[in-house]
């Protein structure tokens, strides 16, 4: 069950090898995060992808969370129109990034956006319009240590896991 | 790219054959969900997997858009804790729910859960605390028609991908 491993060995990465990301590696991301799941397909999701590590650095001083963007290889910032389910069709979308990613070998962070007080401060520097959402902005590169594509530390599956009732 | 496309067939699959589904397949799409994406670890997640059609006719009658709950093989329902980033990390399982479910070859549609007018009802349903939050149902089947994974109608890459600004 590779598919399965993959997305269970996926985990926050944050620290990357000074190597770029192929442009085309990009692109199969977002065509990727393009068929995840949305309410009424209403699809609401436009999907900034920066290499400019000028842009990183503005990004990482906006909060302590964003701080390892400043050493990313790549970012994707995901923004939705302001639709009923924007940030459950967005989330889906953001996760299927980071799922994207480490089918590819990529490593990835997902830095919260909803409802930030640099929400505005994000639109702005990419020229966003302001009636679209931020959802996320997604770290992207090559992990420092391929090894970091492991089981993280989880809960078990048996505190979770109820059968037919709570 | 084995896992990419089945991340982009993956859809909403409404209709399905009658047949179950082994418990350790649904065992296995719940402990992906258990690796999913969560913001500073914290895994508010608990998953409710019914099997019950009794169950599932209730849930079909919650909603216009739970009405094909009724034909499904299991339901798996989510809820979280109620966390800063509930919503972001219930729907990250949610996708994982669905990306693992069509690993499985197991179609699956979202029904919404944030908010809703049934969420207590759901909760007393299935005996869960009111302290947690509904964030979404699943309904999971072998698909009628296995051609059913495919990718979707949705708007071109070109249009929703922007490069370094919107």
């Amino acid at each position: 069950m590779d598919i399965l491993d993959t997305l269970k060995k996926r985990r926050s990465i944050r620290t990357y090898q000074d190597r770029e990301i192929p442009k085309d590696a990009l692109k199969q991301i977002i065509d990727v995060a393009r068929f995840s799941p949305t309410a009424r397909n209403e699809q609401p999701w436009e999907f900034i992808v920066i290499t400019d590590s000028r842009i990183f650095s503005k990004i990482a001083k906006l909060g302590d969370n964003a701080r390892f963007v400043a050493y990313a290889k790549a970012c994707i910032v995901v923004f939705c129109a302001d639709t009923k389910y924007y940030l459950e069709d967005g989330c889906a979308a953001t996760t299927n990034i980071l799922n994207a990613a480490a089918a590819l070998g990529i490593g990835s962070c997902w830095v919260a956006g909803d409802k930030k007080p640099y929400c505005e401060e994000v639109a702005a520097l990419l020229g966003v319009p302001p009636e679209l959402k931020l959802v996320s902005m997604v770290a992207l590169g090559y992990p420092a240590d391929p090894s970091d594509f492991k089981l993280g530390f989880k809960k078990s599956l048996r505190g979770m896991l109820h059968w037919e009732k709570f």
